[in-house]
């Protein structure tokens, strides 16, 4: 197709062992070494646009908030009071379900402090316990000593992204050379400027790679999305980033629809940057290990990935629009109808994979030319962990 | 307030390290050495007051039940036949619900005897095995060795308790020894007239020691539980008992109010002997690992608490009544009422703080001055625990 | 009774110790070294009489399916795709439920070949890999590599078998020898003419064993099955198999009963040959560990047994029965609603003893006259795991 098509040989390399993604102690190395080092996209600035609103969310088995605080500082802490230890938002703990429409954070009311309910201790939008009752005559209290627990975080592209294992020193740095990459595709259709307008929730029992796996290939889109085919050429994808951990590239949307949406229109306003060639294509990135990214000309589709366990992932597919004239978002239920659709299908596969590869042995085949970018996304992986094996 | 003062402060302690409620290797060995020797409340004398009435409980994994033999002594023995291991009473494993009003006891037909459903081996009231059908001519086979197992157990003031430990012998001198404090407080009131007319069960998401530390301080009472704040002052509390295993003493009820109730009027009679002072105080006591007693002029109320799991605990709340005149007991629909809505507000704190405390590395502030017996709850778990670390 | 009188001492042994059916880590070995050598029921040929009908199965933790090629073959495979691991027929994993009246096997339309819903890999109904498109270009990949995974079966009177730990070879001689014992019983009244008509699924909290142990006594029959007496007298059994692994014998049905049935009348065509005496036969037999067989003059019954867990079993119970004239079955209703009253009966009693002897120490009494198979079956089980205790 171009000067990548080399790469559109798998070289007969076989899949990942199965253990990789069917054995719990793979999964306690990945969630000890690998994971508190990297970056899970969380939510958007633009959830939280006034000071002192916040959104919650759980993180690798952690629950925690994000605020900003009246300097335009965001900021994400630990849901945890620093006295007994009370998680100071109450949190769903399925965390599944579909948020309505209109409504894109379900919890964030303006505040100016943040009060425990246990004990009324009261915490600034910055984190520093700033009031607590009774505590003046106990010998060797500091109120300066327990603050809120920080998170580290960091934003790209308007998209606010969390790291479980680090402080807050020197926090946006990695994030922004991971994805740099990235920039010169979404720049231009202004990222930033989009906005969250419908989130769908899944818990998939499958292995995030499995996911990523699934993501990264077309070879099942004749077989398991039907719908797709009048959109695309399941044969027609570019391999620009072949290297971890960004993978991915465009597909060409067919003559005779103008978006991947259930009917194949428009269903958001199209950047003004968005011209000629670029109009017609569909873009598709995995960022391991817990953001794909796809851009269609009216609209953006992000999937958050959250490890639960060896063989259980939940994942928050969010759509973002640019706001058209009077700055109110379209509706764009023929984008996120469509992908509802496709998502179930794709799960569905993911889980019985899952179940296969978990039943006795089983030796994978080498990789069709088709699933080439599974060889890259298998060799970025293990190159990963192998350090901690 | 009184010569009890200094215990009011907390020395800038900190509080038990997370690891005690959050870690189940220290549940297993609670399970294993510290429970097994301790008196858990079980029930009531007057649930069985009739000879052959039984009650089945669970106990720490253990079902069992307890029975009024025919020279009123009581019994408990474990729920399993001796030939080849049947339950007895089929029990329902989840335990949950509450018992209607009028039945505090919903399985205490009167019986002669105990026949197992499956072979039909019938045992008297006082666990001897009595009848085995076609076992005459089993070579070895005596009746006398196949007894029910017996469940240690012992009664104070009306309250029966066990120990799933221990056999028969030398069963009520420690709890009597360790119950004796209470005595002067409980006497006077005819504790052992009281009978139970409602109980609350729980299932509550958070170790037994977080429920514990709860009910000894009332810090939390203006944040928690606004419904409190017009009958008792949250300052007001006396620590008449303040080193293991009894903690707690009396808090005054304020002018305005009769008892603590939703309406906070009487709701049940009130025993001739208390006079004065006495009848303007509430009193809750703490008893280490499995009873809490409140006392009020009108009613009495029991926790009974079985810890299922390093972060998982079942409460059945008890509300007793003395009977009125003509023997019947009042409906106490204020007191249950208020406290199951009290309950339910201090549960979900404990379970926040479980919540709060699993996730990665928490270090608990130093208590405040109102948290005074929490200090001395932890000094007495750590001194009982240490032995076995 | 007769002959056989001699073996209805127990001889004062006692029961199975509880670990072996309360020990999660013999359910590791039984799971390791016992099951995978062992034949278990998995259906019946005329569940698939045409050529491409097939069966799916669970094993043992195995997704399994039955097919018939074009050459009336039986075959067996793992129920996952060779390319990626993929499960080709989904599986419902909880697998209870009855199948309707009618519908003896829920999967199996005719089919000439095996698809992978995934990327669309096509197998035979042999197993050979016949097509997996865009593989043309892979290096070194060839299709005769990548058959479907075999399980070993075996057919015995039109029931088949399966073993989930050995391959293709050798497969029917072992299971035809260990089952010949009853072809003496089975052979003259045409067990291999009988077709499934009716199965009711259980899941079941107790050990496999126990429900062997309460399969080979009718020692319980006058506690827990009253509808059980007017038909067959409890202590009317002959112990016609009393070495491992075959157990059982005949129990004469009461003169003023015809058969086993909700009303004691025959509910079925009867076999020409059965005359004279065995018209008033019950036969119970079971083989460890997954098969019992029940033979009534008008219909037979077989239970499934599936290991679940030390704690869980899985059991469908099949009723057969030979066609009438016009080839069309009966409804045989009064057998299995007698059958299922009963089951869930002694399913009870099963799990109230798991229950029972999961808690702490119990030691077993001798066993009863009655109980004289049950010492057959734990020595031959005994026997069998003490070489990998």
């Amino acid at each position: 197709m171009n000067a990548k098509q080399p790469v559109r040989s798998s070289g007969g390399i076989t899949g990942l062992p199965p253990r990789y993604c069917s054995d719990p102690t793979i999964f306690d190395l990945e969630q000890k070494h690998l994971f508190p080092s990297q970056w899970f996209p969380i939510g958007y600035e633009s959830d939280i646009a006034g000071n002192g609103e916040h959104f919650s969310f759980q993180l690798l088995g952690l629950d925690g908030f994000c605020v900003r605080d009246d300097h335009d500082q965001l900021h994400c802490f630990r849901n945890v009071c620093r006295h007994r230890g009370t998680q100071l938002c109450p949190v769903n703990s399925s965390g599944l379900g579909t948020v309505p429409e209109g409504e894109p954070c379900s919890d964030n009311p303006t505040k100016s402090s943040i009060v425990c309910d246990y004990h009324g201790w009261k915490y600034g939008l910055d984190g520093r316990l700033i009031a607590a009752p009774h505590m003046d005559n106990t010998p060797g209290f500091n109120r300066a000593d327990f603050s809120l627990y920080p998170i580290r975080c960091a934003k790209w592209q308007g998209i606010i992204f969390a790291q479980v294992g680090g402080g807050q020193d020197n926090p946006t740095d990695s994030l922004t050379e991971i994805l740099h990459p990235l920039n010169r595709i979404v720049e231009p259709r202004g990222l930033d400027q989009f906005q969250r307008k419908k989130t769908i929730s899944y818990v998939i029992q499958a292995n995030w790679k499995l996911l990523f796996q699934n993501f990264n290939e077309c070879y099942h889109c004749p077989s398991v999305h039907p719908q797709l085919t009048p959109l695309t050429d399941y044969r027609d994808a570019e391999n620009e980033f072949d290297t971890g951990p960004i993978l991915g590239g465009p597909m060409r949307i067919r003559d005779d629809a103008d978006s991947v949406t259930r009917d194949g229109d428009y269903c958001g306003p199209i950047p003004d940057s968005l011209v000629g060639e670029e109009l017609k294509k569909a873009h598709y990135y995995t960022v391991s290990p817990g953001f794909f990214l796809s851009l269609f000309p009216d609209y953006v589709m992000v999937h958050r990935l959250s490890p639960l366990a060896f063989n259980q992932t939940k994942i928050d597919c969010d759509f973002l629009f640019l706001p058209a004239s009077g700055l109110s978002l379209p509706t764009g239920a023929t984008a996120w109808e469509f992908w509802d659709q496709t998502n179930l299908q794709d799960w569905e596969m993911c889980e019985r994979v899952q179940r296969g590869i978990s039943q006795g042995n089983f030796s994978p085949s080498p990789y069709s030319p088709l699933e080439s970018l599974l060889v890259k996304f298998d060799q970025h992986y293990r190159q990963q962990i192998a350090r901690f094996e």
